[in-house]
């Protein structure tokens, strides 16, 4: 059952074990070199791309893992707002549990077949509501920003800031000591950001059909 | 001038020489190792910890380094949804530059003389302006999701999203295509999702003083 570098066709080596491979390394370091991959899986890099379309495939692969929960079906089901509200919380869940991939994720190419259905599904939706189509991928990635970010937010402390005695602060102490605690903590600034923003993106979609 | 091991009162090793070699590892890893920290400044862990207090002390000085041009002035200067939008821009400028920061300042208790006096800031501007004390530290952190988010993506790539000729795909193609190229593209994503934000925090405080 060893799989050592000099036995390229590891009958185990597949897209499913890269992928698999890819994503312990990514949770592990926040970032993926194809040595190291292959290290893991006792193979030669070549073997790798045998399976997959380079470095920017295995990606794709690693991606579509983190997001195989996200719900983009509620794009055809839901008008656009619910739609975008039911995703929102689906997709911070899904990069909530795999923070470490939050950077490498946010800024390597979009690609994998999964994500591409999902993208086109959103901004298919988003066109069908009225925005224009040259802000739909604005509109796309501006709530995902929130969502890596507030994805990110549920890994941080339980107190989130320490606030002591320092004089000036009283209003800061007191925002703190209000604020729920736990998970609600950052559940609440999850709901507040989410709700904010598709109110604020319903407002821009009613001003762009008076513009009209 | 050499700082090894065995010389831990180097006349170097003050606060900003820690801060400065902190962030320096934390731009290279996008973590902090102490050890990792000292064999940098060529001393002991224990002689850092004669000038910081503890790590907690250390990833104080990297967010101070970090957030140094943020500006919190315009929460005393001008009406809130103003000053958030001030406090935004220069908040994505700041993190943009230290993207490998942006997982651990997101997931660390937040401390810093610079960063306290910038957080009772804003708390004290969205006090004054009427959101409830409960929810002020969620509209905070809300927002900063969004920001750390938008920091991210001015480092993605000019192709943010790889669309071949799949069937199916023709929405999300036509939306690729119009959108903005170049940094006008995390700008474009930016302005929407914070313009969107703002506006819906706008309604929300409305809300809040027509149900008192």
């Amino acid at each position: 059952m060893s799989r050592r570098v000099g036995r390229p066709s590891s009958p185990q080596l597949d897209r499913a074990s890269i992928g698999a491979a890819a994503l312990e390394l990514v949770d592990e370091d926040g970032s993926l070199s194809m040595p190291a991959l292959a290290r893991r899986l006792g193979v030669q890099v070549s073997s790798i791309y045998h399976h997959v379309e380079g470095r920017a495939g295995v990606i794709g692969l690693v991606r579509d893992l983190v997001t195989a929960d996200i719900d983009a079906t509620c794009f055809d089901a839901l008008p656009w707002d619910e739609a975008l509200d039911t995703w929102a919380r689906t997709y911070r869940d899904a990069f909530a549990a795999h923070p470490s991939a939050v950077r490498l994720l946010a800024t390597e190419t979009i690609g994998g077949d999964q994500n591409l259905a999902m993208y086109t599904a959103a901004a298919a939706a988003l066109l069908r509501a009225g925005f224009p189509v040259d802000r739909v991928m604005g509109i796309i990635v501006g709530v995902e920003n929130f969502l890596l970010g507030a994805a990110l937010d549920v890994s941080a402390p339980d107190e989130p800031i320490h606030v002591g005695d320092e004089p000036g602060a009283e209003d800061l102490r007191r925002a703190v000591a209000a604020a729920p605690s736990g998970p609600d903590r950052s559940l609440q600034a999850f709901d507040l950001g989410r709700a904010a923003m598709i109110e604020g993106l319903r407002a821009l979609l009613v001003a762009e059909q008076q513009g009209q």
